[in-house]
């Protein structure tokens, strides 16, 4: 069956088409600008040059039809329209209704709706995609794969916050977590690449991007996860700031006289290691090679965030009562040796020996620590879109 | 010499009279409801019956004065004034700027009202506490100690957020960490104890009260501590949240349509595991009593407590790369056996073993880990007061 796997921002729309007998990628690409003047869709049929054409896309439903447009037209064109089978729906938020993936009917429309306020720049686009997609292809089947879902397995002590039990009952006030889909996958690949059942594993699975997150998975479920009630919380990020003094919000509302609203932008868009490194760049390259060459900044963000994943695996060991595998994925976790080896050198306290010849891998499968060391650790690539297409054949299929 | 030390707040006064050669207190006392009806002065001569006296205090000048006459009087005074060597005062900002314990002079008056922004509830009114002494006790010797000197040892790389820089060189704005006067105490004297160099030895000290922080101090030095720009962050308290994601401000205020103060007042007045136990207490032993009752608020805050305590020592095992001594002090840490139990039983990654004989202690110094513990576990009473006076006695002897 081929699978179309889509992911729907406010203004954005990525998708792939998958191939679930071999799971190979048959095109892949991006609506840019929807709702905005120079709107593209920029696709690649894999192992064909990239195709850009500019279109107006005044709405989603123009958006998916370019699309289907793409993968189905004459000249170019991967499939026909009857055979993609299912579509596949990424959804950042799920609140605690949604422990797994769903096939989608209105009763999963209106739950995604009501958690909305959870996610508001977020479930409403992913909504405006699934709605869309009824739209241009009626009667094909759709699964909604959720950001949060994972996480669910979390228990109370780990999800709740020191905050009146009231502010969780009435407004759902918790530790949610996101990144669940690459999570889920990227640990149980571990224990497949390890030869091991995950029901016998303790592992901390880095994802570490533009957006980063830890997750403790004992025995193949989610006992913590670093992101919280939204994206903000945790490791310091792109430049995202991770865990502050909540009191910093009102601390800058008072010095700039400004509103939350400007702060909680400054916390998500202006700070992390783009912010912390004096707006030299929240990407890792640039930072690394900063670092390389003395610039203050980039050691500032670099030292404080390796020291934030390396406070966070001591937390999570703690909270597991011990770790047997620690995974790195996402595109600094499995392309930076260099990030890797500073975290790695200090986790001598858990018996962790990195190999440095095998760290030298970026973006494969690989054991990167010695055959003496006490912990495994190990480079996963991830992939959420073959995540996506697995949930979505599993439930269509 | 006998040493007068002062915690002066808003509209209380607490003071302790402290001989520096046996350092024995001689008497201890209390001033509420400092310009506010209903004030009153309460005391004790050591060996002696506890003295309330309700009397007018329009200010701290007053308070002061009825300090002095309580220690010096006639009747059941303690001491005459001209006795009275030295002055200490517990300040509970110093910035940046101070990173131990200084003499008082105009100069460092001014520097505390220079970081007054960073508390703006307690350095104005250890300011108030200070002028009232030098006027009622001219020419006597005053030292400021500071809550927050102990932990200026701290790296970057654990006192700056993920903010951007500017936000630390404009406003100050990072990790300063509090109690730093226990903390410095705690782990000096467990390091005494165990007939030890501070130098050999990597500790954490969980300063468990109302308050609550805990700190890693690798060869003597502060290297972290959970408490941040407030005494907001870290472990979740009495009534204090502790971490939370730092959206939870703008959601809350969203929700319940309230302003940013509010929001403050509900995170450091209302939470913790009070909030948590759904308004039960923020007394710990109402909390064992109920947890052993099985009432389910009281079993969500300990646990969520505990979790966190324990998530905390795994972080800074980490920060320091391995852990000796983990102290416990401050009322549910000196007090709480139940308390220290469900820590203590989860810290078999570190090969930590309580002795549950030895756990049956209350507010004592003692060690109640086994022989065979890989982790030495402390029971070390906090004493602030002491450690005031002596920093006083050694800058004015």
């Amino acid at each position: 069956m081929k699978i179309l796997v889509i992911n729907c921002g406010s203004s954005s729309l990525k998708f792939q088409l998958i191939d679930s007998d071999s799971e190979a990628v048959i095109c892949k690409g991006l609506c840019e600008r929807i709702g905005i003047e120079g709107s593209q869709i920029v696709y690649t049929p894999t192992g064909k040059d990239k195709i850009t054409k500019v279109e107006p896309m005044p709405d989603h439903n123009r958006a998916i039809e370019l699309v289907i447009e793409a993968l189905t037209n004459s000249e170019n064109g991967v499939v026909s329209l009857d055979e993609i089978g299912a579509v596949g729906h990424r959804i950042v938020h799920g609140g605690e209704k949604f422990t797994k993936s769903v096939v989608i009917d209105d009763e999963v429309i209106k739950a995604i709706e009501d958690v909305s306020d959870l996610a508001p720049l977020h479930n409403p686009a992913n909504l405006i995609g699934i709605r869309a997609c009824q739209k241009v292809m009626p009667g094909v089947p759709m699964v909604a794969v959720f950001d949060t879902a994972f996480h669910q397995t979390m228990p109370q002590e780990a999800y709740l916050y020191g905050l009146p039990y009231s502010y969780y009952e009435k407004y759902g006030i918790r530790r949610y977590g996101f990144h669940g889909t690459s999570h889920s996958f990227v640990s149980k690949r571990a224990a497949e690449i390890l030869g091991k059942n995950p029901a016998d594993l303790k592992m901390i699975v880095c994802h570490l991007g533009n957006g980063a997150s830890l997750s403790a998975v004992d025995g193949g479920k989610c006992v913590d996860t670093s992101m919280g009630l939204t994206p903000l919380e945790g490791l310091i990020m792109g430049t995202r700031t991770g865990d502050i003094d909540p009191s910093v919000v009102e601390f800058v509302m008072k010095k700039e006289n400004s509103t939350v609203a400007d702060v909680t932008n400054l916390l998500n868009k202006k700070s992390g290691v783009f912010g912390l490194s004096d707006n030299l760049s929240s990407d890792f390259r640039d930072l690394e090679a900063g670092y390389n060459e003395g610039h203050a900044g980039a050691r500032r963000a670099v030292d404080a965030f390796v020291y934030r994943v390396v406070k966070y695996i001591g937390s999570y060991t703690a909270a597991m009562g011990g770790v047997d595998v620690i995974c790195f994925t996402a595109g600094v976790g499995e392309n930076s040796g260099f990030v890797r080896k500073l975290i790695c050198d200090r986790l001598g306290f858990i018996g962790a020996k990195m190999d440095a010849e095998a760290n030298k891998v970026r973006g494969e499968e690989k054991v990167i620590s010695t055959a003496d060391s006490k912990v495994t650790l190990l480079v996963v690539p991830t992939n959420e879109e073959l995540a996506i297409a697995r949930d979505t054949y599993a439930l269509c299929k």
